[in-house]
C-alpha cells in the first residue's frame, strides 16, 4: 500500500492530460495511470482538423505532444491497468495490476472503445482483416478492397482515409441518416474511389486465414448480398471504459459515467471527465476543456 | 438588410473561433463579429503553459494560431462591433456599427474585460500609467517601480512577468487570501523583485502628467502609506461584455450570461459560450471546449 494522494487519474487521453496540467499547477498530489499508449484515441486518428491551435496535425503528432506536456510539468505516468475502484472510510482505494493507491480523489478518464459489430467471423478474423484502426491497420490494405461499416464522423475520417490507400472503399451504413459533419458527408460523396452502400447491415464476415468476404443484408429488401473484401473497419460507436468500477449505480444504461456539473459522480470525491463521461461530444477540444474543469473541481473537493 | 444566416457569432476568442471552426465544419452559413483583435484575451496574456498541445507558447503567437485557423477554414470574420441583439418573428436582428444581419441563430462569445478599482486618478492616469494589459504596457517600465493589484491567476501570472522588466514589483491584495494556483504564489514568493502587500487597497492615483505615487491604505489598520510607483496593473477580476443584450432577463446579477446545459439561454436560439457565460471557469481551453458543444447545439437546434 503507498502512501496518500490528492488525487489519482485513470487515463491518459486529452481528458486525463489536462486534468493533470491543472492539477499539477495547483500543487496536488496526484498520478495518472495509462495501460496503453499515452494521448489516448487522438492515436488513431489520422488527421486533427478541428483541434484548435493546429490547422491540421497528425493524430500521432498531436498526442505525442499532449504526451510531452506531462514530461514538461514533470507529471508521473504509471503505466498500470487500473482494476478496482472502491470507497472506504472517506478514501479510494485504487487497485492496479502492480499495486494498490490510497488517495483522496480519484478522477476517471478512461475514454471509450469501439464497438463490436457481434456477427459471426468478427472475433475469429479480428486483426486478420477485421480492425477499429484504420490508422493502425490501413496501410496493410494497399490497392485491395475494404469496408468502412458506420454512419458518423469516425466512419467518414476513416473512409477518407482509406480511400488513400485501397484500390476501393465500400462505405456501409444501416439507414440513410449520416450523423457525420455534412462538410465530411459531401468529401466522401466526392471520392471517387468510395462507393456509399446504404440501408446494409454485416451478417457475416467471412474467409480462411484472412477476410475474403463479407455477407451484408439490406435491411429493408432483406436482399443479401457477397462483397468481395480483404478488409473491414468499424466504427459503429463507442463503449464506455468503465468495467473496473465497482459501485455500478453511478452509471447510465449505457455503462458511461453520470456526474453534476462539477463533474462530480455521486460518490463523494470520484469525478469523472472525457468520453467517458455519460451524454458528452466525443471531441478532443471538449474532452481537454472538460479536463481544466474536473481539476478545478477537485481543487475545490480538496479545500 | 443582408441575407439570413444559420448562425452570427460575436466575438472572436477562443470559444468563438473554436465554435467557427465546428460550425464551418457541419456546412453552415454564419459571420463571426470581432471589434478588437482576433483572439481575445490570449492576446494580452505574456506566456501560456497550461493549453494541451503546446508546453508553453506566448499568448500572441497561441492567438495568432488560432486567428490563422479562421482563415485555414475560410470563415468570413467581420471587423464589426454589435450594438444590438434582439429577436423579431423567430429571427434574430444583429445590428453591428456598420450594417443589419438577419439569422436563425446567435451565439454569444464576447467574453469579459478588466473591472475597473472605481478611485480617484484611476480614468485620468488611464494609458498614462495605469493599465490591465501587462503584455501590452509592461515594456514602458524598465527599470521602474510597478504595482500589481489583485489576488488570482492573473495578477500572480502578470507580476511574473513584470518582474523581468521593472525593478521592483508589489503585488497588492485586499486579503491575505489568494485564489491564484498554489505553483504561482510559490514562484511570486521567490522572486526577489516582488512585494506582496496583503491587506491593502488602493485608495487613489496620484501623479503630474503620468502616475507618480499611490495611495494605499490597510484595510486591518486603516494605516495610509504613500508608494512611490510609475506603473498601476488592475487584475481585480472581470467584467461580462454584454451590453448589446437588449433583454436583460438572461444575465444574471453580474451581467454574465445564463444558459443551461447545451450552452442555450432561455431565449430560443440564443446560445452562449466562453467566459461571457454566468460561472464559467475562466481559462482558454474550457472556452475552446464549449465553443465546440455550442456549435453542436446550435446544429441540432437547426435540425
Amino acid at each position: 500500500m503507498e502512501k496518500n494522494y490528492d488525487a489519482l487519474v485513470i487515463g491518459a487521453g486529452p481528458s486525463g492530460i489536462t486534468a493533470g496540467i491543472y492539477l499539477k499547477r495547483a500543487g496536488l498530489n496526484f498520478l495518472i495511470f495509462e495501460d496503453n499508449v499515452p494521448g489516448g484515441k487522438v492515436n488513431f486518428t489520422y488527421q486533427v482538423e478541428n483541434y484548435p491551435g493546429f490547422d491540421h496535425i497528425s493524430g500521432g503528432d498531436l498526442a505525442f505532444k499532449f504526451y510531452q506536456q506531462l514530461d514538461f510539468n514533470k507529471i508521473t505516468l504509471k503505466t498500470e491497468k487500473i482494476v478496482s475502484v472502491v470507497k472506504n472510510n472517506n478514501l479510494f482505494v485504487v487497485k492496479s495490476n502492480k499495486g494498490e493507491y490510497l488517495s483522496k480523489t480519484v478522477l476517471i478518464a478512461s475514454g471509450t472503445r469501439e464497438k463490436m459489430l457481434g456477427v459471426k467471423g468478427e472475433k475469429e478474423f479480428f486483426g486478420k482483416g477485421v480492425s477499429s484502426c484504420a490508422v493502425c491497420d490501413g496501410n496493410f490494405y494497399q490497392n485491395q478492397i475494404v469496408a468502412v461499416v458506420g454512419g458518423g464522423n469516425s466512419a467518414f475520417e476513416e473512409a477518407l482515409y482509406l480511400s488513400m490507400i485501397a484500390s476501393k472503399v465500400f462505405l456501409i451504413h444501416r439507414s440513410d441518416n449520416f450523423r457525420a459533419d455534412r462538410f465530411l458527408i459531401d468529401k466522401v460523396r466526392n471520392n471517387e474511389k468510395i462507393e456509399i452502400l446504404e440501408y446494409f447491415v454485416i451478417k457475416e464476415i467471412q474467409g480462411k486465414s484472412h477476410v475474403e468476404n463479407l455477407l451484408i443484408e439490406n435491411v429493408r429488401t432483406k436482399e443479401v448480398r457477397e462483397l468481395n473484401c480483404q478488409g473491414i473497419f468499424t466504427y459503429i460507436g463507442s463503449e464506455a471504459n468503465t468495467e473496473f468500477i465497482q459501485d455500478k449505480s453511478i452509471l447510465d444504461s449505457e455503462g458511461y459515467i453520470c456526474v453534476n456539473n462539477e463533474l462530480e459522480s455521486k460518490i463523494a470525491g470520484l469525478f469523472a471527465t472525457g468520453d467517458v463521461v455519460s451524454n458528452k461530444m466525443h471531441q478532443i477540444v471538449v474532452a481537454c476543456g472538460d479536463g481544466a474543469l474536473a481539476a478545478s473541481s477537485i481543487n475545490r473537493f480538496l479545500g
